[in-house]
């Protein structure tokens, strides 16, 4: 049977929003956050347009879920991401209680799983989807900028 | 020889923002920026104005700082904020590069130690700053917040 919602739908889309960033300038990682097969919120890095660290695609997510929801608790939400989350974006998911996290590509200098950080008990992981494509979108951002260096 | 602009001052400083957040019926942490003896940014935690796992002290001040620099890295720059930063602010610390962080009262349950979470080789961490302060400041806050319930 066709399912059009699956991770990997909801992954395409966290796709593109790192191809948001990319066409920005900005290091290619998107996100989207799901409930009931419904996006309520996206983001994508933009640590360079706001000179901000904090900028990351997940804390855009998830404050834009937040208020969409009304509601500081990501309850019965889905996180896509294209890369694994760093400490920092870990550390809120953390916070956030949200059921489930799905990523894309490993990080396995930054991600959360080498630094250690923990994730609320109550949320599930899912890794891989997509993996190949998110990273491929990352490796031709690098390329790109060592060739203007 | 006097010294007005020393860690007491400015974790004076940060408790007058805790102080803040206390008034707004928010969890009290506060914290500044200060780069030569200058404070250029501040915050206090807003999760609850904001329905916003990532509204806290830190993460307002990180975001501020960076503004008022024109950069993302804290070159330069202490943090001075009341609790223990937790995996989320440690790790926006991270990324920020920042000199120096000095906060009040440690989290023994939650807090960047016990957590795991790595802070920039770069940064210089000093703790216990008007401890007592910080953590009375808190414990009155949850202690009222029991009374209510």
């Amino acid at each position: 049977m066709l399912e059009p919602f699956d991770d990997t739908y909801f992954m395409q889309k966290a796709l593109q929003e790192a191809q948001n960033a990319f066409d920005r300038g900005e290091i290619p990682v998107g996100a989207v956050i799901v409930t009931d097969n419904r996006i309520i919120a996206k983001g994508h890095n933009l640590t360079e347009t706001l000179t901000d660290v904090t900028a990351h695609a997940e804390m855009q997510a998830i404050t834009a879920g937040s208020s969409f929801l009304g509601g500081k608790y990501l309850k019965d939400c889905t996180l896509y991401v294209t890369l694994e989350p760093c400490q920092m974006c870990a550390g809120a998911l953390y916070w956030s209680q949200i059921t489930r996290v799905v990523f894309g590509a490993s990080d396995d200098h930054r991600g959360y799983r080498k630094m250690g950080t923990q994730l609320h008990p109550k949320t599930q992981v899912t890794k891989g989807i997509l993996a190949t494509e998110c990273s491929d979108l990352l490796n031709q951002f690098f390329a790109a900028r060592r060739r203007l260096n």
